[in-house]
């Protein structure tokens, strides 16, 4: 069982001329270990969002078939669209899913960065897990003044100078954002309060930035067509922060102001794990593998045929 | 999404001779669509049970080789084991997985009898939900006396009669029993107290057999060495009788009598859906869908392509 599964988001700055998506999100289909979930184009954006899932070296072969394309038909300079950019391939994000140490998916983006720039010309920042200057961590401000201001200031400034490559962008592609980080659970709960000052303390309570649990962001707000309000919630770690236990402290707030909780939403994916972990809570599971699902040992099954 | 899998748990009367066993498992290795999940030889038994899941008719292709090499090799009139059998292949169950519902497995499973009787000689009785008689719903009333006593009395008796083939069983492999029936759940719950009488009550608040859920078959028992004891339970039906709705009705049963629990266990495989249904109770979670867990999504996705 030693499949390897990661998930890998990558972006580029294409979303209006429908051959060069297609040259691009074909770089993903009939590969053997890639598994394309989803690809949305955004015209305003100008941008394109390609979900894959697979195993590692596939998935990097295909980028660097994908960035070839992006790299032939995308000029940076040329480039309009409603969301920050720096490169034709924008950003290209590893989330380690099964198999996989978070640390060796850093390594994983730190190799595959090495050989993006060899292979493409296009240099690289890495960000969030695989930061290698720590305020590269966080995405804005790699991305700062956008493509237009980076291409200046990579060939003056040594602190936006890229982690691979040299002091300059590449002439049309511009430069490319690759990292590692967590999968992200979209978690919401929703109260029957119309007070949305009660979500906002709840939301606090949770959350980081107020001193709640280490791995949750959060915020409270209204919905205003059912007369409900919402802690809306990003679960940064989920394995750190697990959904029941998240769940159980903001019943445990609402209580306080006589509040009961409606109902919860899961919103976009989720890794079984997250949902194994609380139904193990719940039922107060012993011993539980994930093996004993019989979906999941199918997976690995296949997984094994099919290498 | 047209994904079709059941689970398949055929028997074969043969737990000693090695190389009979793996003719026989071997008819369901390398097979597209086809995923042998166990098999376990018993040689008091004298038994071979295996395990598979995968699309119905690539399984059932699989099943007519492996009748093929039993029927070659296992001649019921030498053949000696601890467990109750009539035939070379004794039973061969269908079970409603995904993309499935029961009345297609018994069809399945009728279809299959006609096709497995012209192609191997062998007489067919159907069971359980496939049954076709209401008395041979159950397994123990078509192998009642075994393979020497129902080898004479398919003869004369008219209820002893197969369902598919002659008024005479193959005269070396005997006979088969072909069924449908849901995925069985075995689910414990520990308590906290050493008096088995609690243990009993509460048992008999749960199970169908004194009133309780229609799906739940279920004893109270002592585990001596642990002094503690358990409610063991088998969920005959767990879309019906779901895994949280019986252990919260135990959690309130065990209230009366100051008890609690310990802790529960699952044992073997379990179908996700089941943990699903809890988790989502549990959390509260509006609208899940099963392709929102990633690991689902991607078998379905491996599923297509593999077609």
């Amino acid at each position: 069982m030693a499949m390897q599964l990661i998930e890998c988001v990558p972006n580029f700055s294409e979303g209006r001329r429908q051959e060069v998506i297609d040259e691009i999100v074909n770089c993903f289909r009939d590969k053997r270990g890639v598994y394309l979930f989803d690809h949305r184009a955004d015209e305003d954006h100008n941008r394109l969002v390609v979900s894959l899932v697979g195993a590692p070296a596939p998935i990097c072969d295909a980028l660097i078939e994908a960035a070839k394309a992006a790299e032939k038909h995308i000029d940076m300079n040329k480039h309009q669209g409603g969301h920050p950019r720096i490169g034709a391939v924008d950003v290209v994000p590893f989330t380690p899913i099964k198999g996989i140490s978070m640390d060796e998916c850093i390594e994983l983006a730190h190799a595959f960065g090495e050989r993006y720039y060899k292979e493409t010309g296009i240099p690289v920042y890495f960000y969030e897990d695989a930061a290698k200057r720590p305020e590269r961590k966080r995405l804005e401000v790699i991305r700062k003044g956008q493509y237009e201001t980076l291409k200046e200031e990579a060939k003056t400034k040594p602190e936006r100078r890229p982690d691979v490559g040299e002091a300059c962008l590449h002439p049309t592609a511009g430069a490319t954002v690759i990292g590692a980080r967590k999968f992200l659970v979209a978690f919401n709960v929703n109260l029957d309060t119309t007070d949305v000052a009660i979500a906002k303390k709840i939301a606090a309570a949770v959350r980081a930035s107020s001193g709640g649990f280490c791995c949750v962001k959060g915020i409270g707000l209204a919905l205003e067509e059912r007369g409900i309000t919402q802690v809306s919630m990003n679960l940064v770690d989920y394995e750190k922060n697990s959904l029941y236990r998240v769940l159980e402290t903001i019943r445990m707030e609402a209580r306080r102001w006589g509040v009961s909780v409606i109902e919860t939403e899961v919103y976009g994916m989720i890794p079984v794990n997250a949902i194994l972990e609380s139904a193990a809570y719940y039922l107060q599971i012993a011993d539980f593998k994930p093996e004993q699902v019989l979906e999941l040992k199918l997976l690995d099954i296949m997984s094994e045929k099919a290498e």
